[in-house]
């Protein structure tokens, strides 16, 4: 395995607020091996100059679709259950094997562009082995899973699942991926949502998780109408409902989290469950703005997370980390969800959220080697300042210069390393424009 | 005057939605001069590549302070007054020619980068030439004025003005700077808010402004603490205060409108005063979400603007665009702002309130050639999809490629022409470091 060497950096570990100091850092067998000024170089060490430059933990983002990015900017201006049922569905119905690896391509481009390092990813019901393989050869830190529907209303028919073949797939995708790629990823069992799954399903699909410890993760009280749905359906609001279910505890995490009471509070907080807060999606499908300030005093773990192209349409953490450090001060004033406190979340609190924080999250030697040089490139970034504000306030994914996994180089003077940077865009058109032609939306 | 052809771009006029088709531009004599496919490049004529490019009207901001550039990222997590007084008002009393000149140079740059053609620009009370200088050199096409203060609570000695001298000031500047370098450069009288002027200065300096047809413009109902204080001293809600000192009109463009009434909407839609949206600076001081799309039903014209970078912190016309087209979506569904609303907010509507549009705001023949090539750099624009999703949820600043006013050409291929493209940085670090010298804060 390469050996690298980066050299003068401004070295930010998110190990303690404000910390930042100019530092080298080895890279060996994977792992941050040694973080001190002035490391000399042996022979057969990759030298890498960072000048300039920020060395920050890889992002880490709790809720991505990489299966809909080809749906980017062609469904705007829709709520929840209309965007999913009008466009997404349909999309999600006319994938094939290629278009999924091309969706998954795509994203998990954008992604590491834009320093993301780690995903929690839901596919959907059918070619997750296409996803899968373009995130194999992607080199990010994958927690994920298909999407199981065996009900609902709207579904089409390639989408709805039986639910006996439903729990052998997700059984199948577990057993062949969770750890695979040295550790790199793992499964997560992921029902679509309460109003989509039978109780046998969830119940079920819990059980196998926590049989194999996979993850569990699933959407949740994203919606009002969605909210009333399950009401309609279980009698329970929908946090009660996923609790009865199995779907709270630390092994799981729930995105959005738009509309929960305060009964549900407590049940989030008692279960110790993981929350992904999703401000950019939330805002533009006019779910609502999460309570994030009350779980976070709850101590409830919450993560960033872009979602899905179709409802963003960026896959930026800078993004999320902007809106999540200004869109609750409205509400809940000024000091609310400082720089630092969102910069946490997006790397060491989200790496305690997934139980990864002994290997992810900070940069300290014996860590994994996930991480970000962040070159000065915007304007934006000047003068200077709290290095916090600079990133949250100031920052692009243009910024971003080097990413490493696993002491892999994913992206090196902002060119991709995996996939063939030339042919993204390219691939992404091809498909998107075969997918379309099985939409009726289009024709 | 230079004369260039623009091939093979994907042309957006913004004169109808969705309106973008396959042609080519020629920009003569600074204009607009023909619209076309395949217009032949006659002798002496740059020829512009823009396959794969969006060709767009240059962006319009309608609320900036140059002059704050410098304290970015050194003003975070605070509200309006407090922030005004512990930062900005120490930082612009610290403000000498050298570093009001590198404020505004930094500012314009990563306006022009970005994107942004026309900017309506406030000033500090002192050393406003130097800003101007500035302005002249960058080529952008600018508003603005000092802003004025002779009164208020906190304000530093420095910035305090003697009301007939701030008089004299504002006639000066804008009479040898109004229609400078060829009408690109017009003055705005520019008070700061009610709470730092007396009506004297408020009513004569709106006289000096209708005596030479200057623009007005000021803060307006930002935040609750100012209305408060507004009321306290003046026993008026802001807008009628504003009315009554002369602050409203179809010349007069107020900046936020926060918390703004019914009654006050009255007045606003009767005197067709412009208001700028600043979402980004609005959330980030917790001031609030101003009822844009009840200003849009009753026919007010809003622009969008930045603000000044410590209250953002980018100057980014990309971000407020994504945010002004979610924001509202909460509170009013997801129709409200749909993308090509807010594109036109950014350029043809802004050019109305600014009433330019005979001049600018569009791409059509005999139009002012202030224009911007958007390549599709970000993968965040792929595969496809609307043009407006596209620019306004998917672009980013480094998606610019060319921006041109008046038909010059101030970014070539991302580098900017004007200034000096390697020194800005430096130039804004060495006066940043000297400014912060001068302030009780950082010593």
């Amino acid at each position: 395995m390469d050996r690298y060497l980066i050299q003068n950096a401004s070295l930010v570990p998110v190990v303690r607020d404000y910390e930042v100091f100019l530092s080298d850092v080895l890279i060996e067998k994977g792992r941050i091996s040694k973080i001190a000024p002035r490391i000399v170089a042996e022979q057969g060490v990759e030298v890498i100059q960072a000048q300039d430059c920020f060395v920050l933990p890889g992002f880490i983002q709790g809720h991505i679709h990489l299966i809909q990015t080809l749906l980017r900017h062609q469904a705007d201006d829709l709520e929840l259950l209309d965007w999913l049922k009008n466009r997404v569905w349909p999309y999600e119905a006319a994938l094939d094997e290629e278009s999924a690896y091309a969706s998954a391509e795509l994203g998990l481009s954008e992604l590491i562009s834009g320093g993301t390092t780690t995903i929690c990813d839901f596919g959907t019901t059918h070619s997750h082995q296409y996803v899968m393989e373009a995130v194999k050869k992607s080199g990010i830190r994958y927690i994920g899973g298909k999407t199981q529907m065996d009900m609902g209303e709207g579904v089409p028919q390639r989408l709805l699942e039986k639910t006996d073949k439903s729990l052998q797939e997700i059984e199948d995708l577990g057993k062949k991926w969770h750890g695979a790629c040295g550790g790199r990823i793992q499964y997560a069992v992921t029902p679509r949502f309460a109003v989509s799954c039978t109780e046998v399903l969830l119940q079920e699909s819990a059980k196998l998780a926590r049989q194999n410890h996979w993850y569990l993760q699933t959407h949740t009280s994203e919606n009002k109408g969605e909210i009333e749905l399950v009401k309609k359906i279980t009698g329970l609001q929908n946090i009660h409902f996923l609790h009865k279910m199995g779907f709270t505890g630390e092994d799981t995490i729930l995105a959005h989290g738009v509309h929960v009471d305060s009964q549900e509070m407590d049940v989030l907080q008692k279960t110790k469950t993981r929350i992904c807060h999703c401000p950019g999606s939330n805002l533009k499908l006019a779910s609502g703005i999460a309570n994030i300030p009350e779980m976070l005093r709850r101590g409830i773990p919450v993560m960033l997370g872009a979602d899905g192209a179709p409802c963003n349409n960026r896959l930026s953490i800078f993004y999320e980390m902007t809106l999540a450090a200004t869109i609750h001060k409205v509400r809940h004033g000024p000091l609310t969800m400082p720089a630092w406190q969102v910069l946490r979340m997006a790397t060491v609190e989200a790496a305690k959220a997934l139980r990864l924080e002994k290997e992810i999250g900070t940069l300290e030697v014996g860590k994994k080697a996930d991480l970000v040089i962040l070159k000065r490139n915007s304007l934006s970034l000047y003068p200077d300042g709290d290095i916090a504000s600079q990133i949250v306030f100031g920052a692009h994914p243009q910024d971003v210069h080097y990413v490493f996994v696993d002491g892999n180089i994913l992206l090196q003077k902002g060119e991709l390393q995996v996939f063939h940077q030339g042919k993204i865009k390219e691939n992404s058109l091809r498909a998107w424009n075969q997918t379309k032609k099985s939409m009726k939306f289009y024709q």
